[in-house]
């Protein structure tokens, strides 16, 4: 299921308006197919990995993040039919389907044509990788990373407001991986004035991954850029189940007030500036306690000097 | 040797005017003999493990930190003098003493009588153990920590100065550890007025272990307190071979600036803050790449919620 999981996160970015699933199946302790939602959605996880596994399907251990779909659809068939039709002996799924249409319906449809389901391994770690699908079902809006690149004393930019590099280009490669599981990247008017920055994927072969950009404010945006005036406005954004929040310290504090962050990615490279810009403004924390008992260390890594660690919101867990 | 280095910290922060040495007196593969530098200097670490080990440190081991005493004192025998005696056949030394009165004759005296020497095992890892010692004898100067106490976004306090508690109970228990293996601490005048510090040991068996209380500043202190006026100064404290810098943000800075941090000891919690006092001000960096290449990472871990990260300046390595 681990290995599913990862295979899911390759259409984080770019499935939507479809969560992001993994699937894989195996036989006799052979993978014989893999697959994860293609961009826009189709074909689903399941029909790609049947589609590799052919008649190998038959008997064979099927691998999923997400329970098999049930309903029908205009944009393609059901994952149950096709599983069922494929000959699997047992199907496997980390999260139940949320979705009224399936919740539960898939699972009971597969165990009814006599194949072996059993559901909730590793649940919490599949939702986490379609954590946006899961909120856009239960708050009705995207799930939201702030990505800050900063010095070991919580700088980020010189008093002049420049900051190429904090972070070096490990940091910044994993970054841009980052950036290509999202839909969208946000910035505030600061930033785009002041970084005019490229919101794009700068990895081989992941340009066409880039993010749609997204500003935070009220002023002109470049073309192609949706302007939204408040933090709440992101509930309104079509087709953006993960969002990236990038700078600068007032945009991210705007966010953080509303209460609307999950995940914290920090880069922190090992540096002191003493002078310069905070890498978060006031975001009207009431007192010091209030502040405790919020973000729970999730996963660190050193990428090469710099050091990256990602804290989710314990509210949103 | 690395249980050597581990007895010599037990004497940090007691054993000025001397360096606080580790030994360790093995025969057939059992420990038979323990000492550190006791306080005030004396015995010598050489000494009180010779002392465990009586007859048994014929034909045995000696492990030491740094090389031992050839120079003859008013204030007790050569440990050159009293291994040759005990019969140790053989003595491993990790650092050799700088101080020109021992400088390689140490080591040069017990080849002399038959034993067998080796030197600059585990030399690195000893000098750090005894980092204030070597600092002394080349730059004139004691050896200083910094350490901070901060939020994920770089602050140490709120708004209104209130910082108790940001970090948890295993990471102020690790910070009082720390604090009894330096000679004094330092905190600024703001530190002082504001926060009123106790700046004792205050762990169960370690009162007395408490440092020496300085002030950087020109106001007044608290009786048994020492005043200096500027970094610089800590070169004319006595007896003074680690020094810890507490705060705040200024007086670190001025440390900063002056060139006189050796080492960073950062206690980081899972928190935001937004608003509220930098962990430092402004200390005259001239360019970001400025910032660079300057502190390298020796130590990381976790304690209960809250993440210790230990750097140190590759200056002073």
């Amino acid at each position: 299921m681990a290995a599913a999981i990862a295979l899911s996160l390759r259409g984080r970015g770019v499935s939507t308006p479809n969560p992001s699933v993994g699937c894989l199946i195996v036989r006799d302790s052979v993978v014989v197919g893999r697959g994860w939602t293609q961009a826009g959605g189709r074909p689903h996880a399941e029909a790609q990995a049947l589609e590799q596994a052919l008649d190998r399907a038959r008997g064979a251990t099927a691998y999923v993040t997400l329970e098999p779909c049930f309903h029908l659809s205009p944009r393609g068939p059901r994952c149950t039919d096709m599983l069922a039709r494929g000959g699997v002996a047992r199907v496997v799924i980390a999260a139940r389907d949320p979705d009224p249409r399936t919740d539960g319906q898939g699972a009971a449809f597969l165990a009814g044509q006599g194949i072996a389901v059993e559901t909730g391994l590793m649940a919490a770690e599949a939702r986490r990788a379609m954590a946006g699908f899961f909120l856009r079902q239960t708050l009705g809006r995207p799930h939201v990373t702030l990505k800050l690149g900063l010095s070991l004393d919580g700088r980020i930019a010189m008093p002049d407001g420049g900051s190429r590099w904090i972070t070096g280009p490990a940091a910044r490669a994993h970054a841009h991986v980052e950036r290509a599981r999202h839909d969208a990247i946000l910035v505030g008017g600061g930033t785009l004035r002041a970084d005019a920055p490229r919101l794009d994927v700068r990895l081989p072969g992941l340009k066409a991954r880039s993010p749609r950009p997204i500003l935070l404010g009220s002023g002109d945006a470049p073309p192609g850029w949706t302007v939204i005036r408040s933090p709440e406005e992101i509930a309104t954004l079509e087709h953006v189940d993960h969002l990236m929040v990038e700078g600068g310290a007032s945009t991210a504090a705007s966010f953080l007030r509303a209460g609307l962050v999950d995940r914290l990615l920090l880069y922190r490279a090992p540096i002191l500036l003493g002078a310069g810009k905070p890498a978060l403004g006031d975001f009207g924390l009431a007192s010091l306690d209030a502040a405790h008992g919020r973000w729970r260390l999730t996963g660190g890594r050193m990428l090469g000097p710099d050091r990256l660690e990602v804290y989710e919101s314990v509210e949103s867990a």
